[in-house]
């Protein structure tokens, strides 16, 4: 195969599976497995991560991709002429081509802090509309979105979360968490576990294809029930025929901590990578403690850089300057930090 | 019946119908007429407008109302993952509930001045978008939409409006125009003909609704032709039965310049309210031409004010102070002018 | 007005409105209503509907036209992934251009007997789909949709809608009834009154525009309530802005009985109509108790007739013969039937 | 894992992947590959799929899964108030959850004959269709939808292709293939290859899922250039970010015709099991060609021997008789017909 050798910090998605998850992938070579879900590998997995996230009666599906999670769990639990509250940088209302719209519901941004809502900015919205007189002319912020880690690899904070909790109850509407790099929340944050996850939010995904597995998100609903949840999901397009395909990876990632540990080598690296980035005078963007790290480069540096190292463009600065972010993952080794080193 | 007496700016619809359109649905009374826009009143109706918009060719459909138009007419011209452009205050983002998104389309929006967008950043806007290697996984901003008086009452000058034409022509895109209170506009604007709009624009409505009819909207498409038009009318629920009801209204509003003869209405007494309340001391919040207009009032005086008077409360302007607003239409004569200051 | 002055039989909406219509919408000149349904007229006309109904809780919203109450109606009650039961020539399934699909749903087609379903069909539609292994892959049926009369002119008897309701509330879903022409309904059939229908019904409409209304429909909910309704109706482009025009109408329809009144007129002069017919040797498609009448004319017959009277092309029966439509309404006359008797 | 022993025909779809695609996707481990389909090893399936078609500027995308695939395909090529024509048994109007309603479109339906359309039949629906007076307000028939193995098992001839592709022509409609089974009808018919199909239908997809890979289609435009493409994979949720894992597994299906060697393995034991299945008396619904068998088995028999085998419940066919379907695969070796005779 004709890849190029190049160091690589574009993504986390640029490698094909943990060594672990495609072992028992192999493994389920020669049987024969009901179909759509239906069988023994996603049954264990869905017990592994309700086990995990304290929720021994959570819906648990596995999807293939985030967009369509996103999709799917947001799609569900809105009703006609009812939006999304989320961060102007959020996923939803950014890079995922208008999956949110095509469903017939509106993405209201609000104000991004390095990816983050704030909960008083939320609940200041959320007044303003209630107290609107042509309320019923606009479209009701009916759920809150947020991203852990954020898209700037920042992280909400227990109180944070919990503030955002409580903003959704007073007006009883649910929050979601598109978990798409969870594992390296998980492994960066001291005081937020799946648990606190499951019991924070109504809806939330543990992202599969960035943290180790081949593909697939795992979608739990820790105590909401969705009528007809398999039919959307067919509907969709979203229903694998094989789904162990996704059950067997998962059971793999929920297997002696191999999802936690997937985010510890991306997070270890990562704090190994802003070091180096430090050491050799690079500014960076914003301090974030998780697996995506964001400098500012001057053109010059970004484009002698670019021609020995994978990274990603993210913004223009201004003129003379550009964003640009290094992503490491559960497949970066420190080796992979010393090289980049080598070559600063 | 039982309507209060008081004197009321609240909305220009908040009258059935200019005499000489309620006639001509009066004379329609006793006759059998084919259904569904296909018959005399519509033609002519519709022959009328061709010939003041200079476009014989354009194709004309009479609808039922702001929101139906702006959706029919936006989707229309909009392909799956397309969004529109849109100011922050544009009536399609703000108050018809969601009705883009209804459709699957995200409603880009672009900071508002004074109701109006700035052509230079609508390009900037463009160009980034087209510069972004994440376009793909974006929404393409595929239309730009304006509102001619806007919500503030202001208008785009000929120069601002070639402008934003000759940005849609870099970029291949329609511009489509809400035209809810085009009446005033015309009666107000010296530069500015339906004839250029119908020039200017891909799309646009003349709306009838708050200029003298007693419902309706005719959507213009000077020169594109839209395949199955009656089909998707018909689907939305916009394919009024009786076609002719709207087709008679036109028809008047466009024989012996009625349409633009209630806008002038409108305009001279929106400027005789206008001098009324500066020499009373109010305190405008913007200049506005046309027949709407906007006043920061202290909270007291606004509480004393709606009890003689209906306005509109627009937004919160501070603890202490309100933007509200003044409306007056082609039903509003110079007695309540003097009505108005005898209560000021 | 340079209307043909040949004899119509096309159809019940080639009339503008009843004079008493007419004159409630002239009275409404001069006076201001606040806007979107909330003013004194749909008040009193939405009362003096739930009191005809016998429900004095039941939600009234005034709709523009027939095609827009099916939509808005339905798509309210069923969820992502379900459909409607009809009959294969139900208005929803075959001339109402998708707008049930462009929804999302999908219109599960049954045999039409005559216009109407068979409650035994359906309870047998609705146990095989429950029965059968691949339910979760197919399309939900959650509602049953009726029209009465049908789009034959038929009716269903109280035996009849009482079934197909047994039927729903044995599977737990809603039935709904689509009463475009409801007045003829009312003035045929001696067992089924307004009382009826809503008690039988979980949603249904009160048809206007081809009843005696310029135009308009008034949805009922005799029961359930609807979140957001106003929300959906705006977003759907059906909330008109001067919705006392059709308040104004229904106030006039349901006041000294002036619907039952137009029912009758069209009825008395169907079934007179249908006399003369048969007197004249025409063949009839199939006994019908309501406006619309069906005959099967040789080809040279029809031909000819159609140079002296309006009537409607139904379907080709066979290569020589074909199915025409007679409908008479609130507007007809026993003159008209003495002229049509005149040319035959 | 605890996978159950017994003896497996329930679908083609019961195990993981062909052990060469397996490898493929193994190899891919440890480099780092770009993310979306643009990857070396998406560019040489889809060239290799180019070449095996005779369209070397066919667009090709590799998508997750048969619903999705004829999801996006269908959407894309529909208008609003268009719909696609389809036999009664097709998969998009019967299996897929009403996942064309939900893109807004009406599945015709059309008769079935053993899966299939009859071509004088379509033509037959859109002369009637477009000699309708009404047909503005019905949803335009502007696409057919076959399936190549159909639901049954049954083939479309190069006749009965070419037949409805004329069709087509006449009413300038595309026609769309599902092949969601294409190495089964491959391997099996003589008369039509991969690039007959490529010049018969507009559009039409290679499946993986059923044939060899663990999942994933390739859906296939011989000569139609699609505006954003990528952009409506991505808004729909099927644009997988590791796009090689689809790429290598199709590049491994097709090198050295393992694509249909696949087909072969399962057409083969599929005539084998059938000769079986005769000589033990049992009756054949009808006479399959390809991979899937279905036999009319007396209630008892069918109980009895699903203790010993897994198959499919098809179809009740009257009070003590059961349609059942047998599905071989590429998985499937004549040691498992043997088994079968055995139990038999």
């Amino acid at each position: 195969m004709d890849m190029e050798e190049k160091l690589s910090f574009a993504s986390d998605y640029t490698r094909t599976a943990h060594p672990k998850v495609m072992e028992a992938l192999a493994s389920t070579m020669g049987k024969d497995f009901p179909g759509y879900g239906d069988d023994p590998l996603c049954k264990r997995a869905a017990d592994k991560i309700r086990l995990d996230s304290g929720c021994p009666d959570a819906e648990v599906k596995f999807l293939e991709g985030g967009t369509q999670t996103n999709a799917l769990a947001i799609g569900m639990m809105l009703s006609p002429s009812e939006g999304v509250i989320a961060p102007s940088s959020g996923h939803i209302g950014v890079h995922e081509a208008g999956a949110i719209e095509a469903l017939g519901h509106k993405v209201l941004s609000l104000p991004s802090h390095e990816g983050k809502l704030d909960a008083d900015e939320v609940k200041s919205y959320l007044e303003t509309f209630h107290a609107d007189a042509n309320r019923e002319h606009m479209v009701l912020p009916a759920m809150v979105y947020v991203t852990q880690p954020t898209e700037y690899g920042t992280l909400y904070s227990k109180d944070e979360l919990l503030a955002l909790r409580g903003v959704c109850d007073s007006f009883g509407i649910p929050l979601y968490m598109d978990g798409a790099r969870l594992c390296y929340a998980l492994a960066s944050e001291k005081d937020l576990t799946l648990k606190d996850y499951a019991s924070a939010c109504d809806a939330f995904y543990i992202g599969g294809t960035k943290c180790g597995a081949m593909m697939g998100e795992a979608l739990v609903f820790p105590r909401i029930k969705i009528r007809r949840l398999t039919s959307m999901i067919k509907q969709s397009g979203g229903l694998l025929a094989k789904g162990w395909i996704l059950g067997a990876q998962f059971d793999a990632l929920f297997t002696d901590s191999l999802y936690l540990e997937c985010g510890k080598r991306g997070v270890e690296t990562a704090m190994a990578l802003k070091e180096v980035m430090k050491r050799k005078g690079y500014r960076m963007l914003l301090d974030s403690p998780t697996n995506q790290q964001f400098f500012i480069l001057d053109n010059a540096t970004m484009e002698d850089l670019g021609k020995k190292v994978n990274f990603e463009f993210w913004e223009k600065c201004d003129e003379s300057h550009t964003v640009v972010r290094f992503t490491t993952s559960w497949a970066t080794d420190m080796d992979d930090i010393r090289r980049l080193e080598g070559v600063l």
